[in-house]
């Protein structure tokens, strides 16, 4: 029989046990021991089971907050794949449905058995591909964001997007608030972006890809997408939590979108944080994205002012690119808060299957952000060389300019 | 300048006001003071805004929690219609995409311009609506719940849909896990559910609606909506927030998918119960469901063991029917843990603009789901009329019954 796991932690006043198979039940055929042995037979396949629970010692903090005293455990649901169809509402619906209401629960993992998971695209490219698209093998990528585009026209936006691109990052994104407007539109973006990186491209030989925003109604977003494609976007990225994973499965299974797709966390946030509530970040942003198709995926960094939990974090790459799962590995960002002198501990936490992503620590060198893009490639030879910032930076003016505004973190190994 | 205004609670060590500030910026123009005034000139109709903040006393349970000293505050930020397109994902992305994930940040509420709201559908038929659709014009309606339909067949189905309808209640919907399957196939579900209703309604007079649950890829659910349109589907039930708001405007504005929807809270859990995270269920269950088109919005009542904060419950029925809106009026439908007895409580509660739900209250029955519709409709009849429900027991034995089982709160006026 096949079944999917799903991981909670419960904080419960009542016997945790009797809740937990409460919910084997209820989320699945709804009663068991009062039913004719002739129901339990036809039914059995259909049965959610408590497969394992785990008491954790209570907490006196959390029992102070909540004013009373809470049992808590981790406890894990099996539910027969046979209930529910192969789509990630159907699966959300399923182990964290009417649940999530339930009180203090909390979505820690869902594990599938990997004939289910061949049901799902996962990304079309992988980082293997994006590897081929940008040329680079052996290095971590580096991308920058636009910043403060807002307002702004499109000759603001191709000199700032070439300005990125002579500092050699491998690819540019927009800034996920930009959205489709006349000055600022989609098709415009793309067209001026892919010429001002082509110019680039004249003059230094390396060519950056520009993750342009996917941004709209949901049953619209194929036929943009389609046109993007058309007019030669190289990647799209996408709000995905504004929208629904399974509209980000529905773009990466069409055909015709032929580009890389990049995850934004945005809004993420109202479901992740919480110890009590939520979808823990490593399920939402790592399992689940990388099963609906996401190329990249952007999350906070665990260094910045926007900043997520390390575990958390490392969590979220780990399953990005976990090598014994059958589905392509997916591209960690961890963002936000990134400026050259942090390349050594990225290199330490996330390796060089990951993506420096950076926006003030490009835009606010002093050479502006041609120089930011170099400080930061040199910092990223340097942690792949084992090298100091330091000693790197005697040989490189940008990143020593970086080094003095920003700091150097030094990582010994 | 059209604004919408977004209201926060946050919970920050550092300044709040500091932190309200670059919100407002960050998420909108990004810098301002060091910007030459012909820029600044230029962007000024961009520029997000702090219109209020209101510092609350710090908490202690709180401070205790954390381990470190919060201060807290309402905080109220403008951010111009101008700068995002007139879609949910633009909304959720602008106010509260990376803010999200910066800390103890929790959406409250969003107060738009009416005529920015005019862009968007609002529910198809609204309350007025539906009660043409099931001629009830002076009460609440009633609403049953299959139960246990995972692993069944159709004619066990049916079965159970005709005991419900005997009892006279108007809508019957699918459970919300309840998903297309061979043996329960959306197709299957429609026809042969459309029949038996027929049959009762041949039988009594009374036609009940069926609300079949649309489930799938969301590229696919326009044309599965359709065709049940086509085979006479009553409504269709949708766990909006496993897909996304956005799927559910996308599903109201096609002019082919002529029948009102339901929206389940399936997963909303997820996003709304933290005191310092996620959203307001008031906003994300009332104000964007009724913004997206919902005729129906499912929530836990204050009164079962799956319940919500009576002020959250009550908030959201009164966003829903709030007669100031230019949309039309949505049915809140307070769900879990409702029996007869508690109708009253409803009653006094939710108005006679509601819909009383219930599965167990309904199933459990001495005299099964015909004896539990019969139940409700007298405890209905009896809130409305102003009588104690022991006073209607008498002439009622369904209802009489009920009481026995479960009991019944009155309701001092
Ligand atoms: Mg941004
Ligand atoms: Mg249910």
């Amino acid at each position: 029989m096949s079944q999917i796991i799903a991981t909670y932690v419960i904080h419960d006043e009542k016997d945790i046990k009797k809740k937990a198979e409460g919910i084997a039940l209820g989320l699945t055929v709804g009663t068991w021991t009062n039913l004719p042995l002739l129901e339990q037979e036809q039914l059995r396949k259909h049965k959610g089971e408590v497969v394992h629970i785990q008491e954790l010692e209570e907490s006196e903090r959390v029992n102070q907050y909540f004013g009373k005293r809470l049992k808590r455990a981790i406890v894990q649901i099996a539910y027969p794949t046979v209930n529910f169809s192969a789509d990630i509402p159907a699966l959300l619906t399923t182990v964290f449905g009417k649940l999530s209401l339930d009180g203090e629960v909390r979505l820690l993992d869902i594990t599938f058995p990997d004939e289910w998971k061949r049901q799902f695209p996962g990304p079309r490219f992988g980082i293997d591909g994006i590897r081929q698209k940008v040329h680079v093998y052996d290095r971590p990528l580096l991308m920058s964001i636009f910043k403060g585009i807002i307002g702004r026209d499109i000759a603001y936006l191709t000199e700032q997007l070439k300005q990125q691109a002579l500092g050699g990052v491998d690819l540019v994104k927009d800034d996920e608030i930009v959205f489709d407007s006349d000055s600022l539109s989609f098709e415009k973006r793309i067209t001026a972006g892919k010429a001002a990186l082509n110019e680039v491209y004249e003059q230094t030989g390396k060519r950056a890809l520009y993750a342009v925003n996917l941004t709209g109604k949901t049953f619209e977003l194929k036929e943009k997408a389609k046109r993007a494609v058309e007019l030669g976007a190289d990647v799209l990225l996408f709000n995905v939590f504004a929208y629904g994973l399974d509209v980000l499965q529905g773009l990466r299974e069409d055909e015709e979108i032929t580009i890389p797709i990049m995850a934004h966390p945005a809004f993420s946030g109202a479901l992740t944080p919480s110890e009590f509530y939520g979808v823990k970040a490593s399920l939402l942003l790592g399992k689940l994205l990388r099963l609906a198709g996401a190329d990249f995926v952007l999350f906070p960094s665990p260094y910045g002012s926007v900043a997520l939990d390390k575990e958390e974090a490392l969590g979220i790459a780990k399953v990005l690119t976990d090598e014994n799962d059958p589905l392509k590995q997916a591209f960690p960002v961890p963002s936000a808060g990134i400026h050259p002198g942090l390349v050594p501990l990225l290199f330490r936490d996330f390796g060089v299957n990951s993506v420096v992503n950076a926006g003030g620590g490009i835009h606010g060198h002093p050479d502006g952000a041609a120089g930011g893009g170099k400080a930061f490639r040199a910092a990223i030879d340097a942690a792949l060389a084992g090298r100091s910032l330091h000693e790197a930076a005697r040989e490189n003016e940008a990143l020593q300019k970086a080094i003095d505004l920003w700091g150097a973190v030094e990582v010994t190994s």
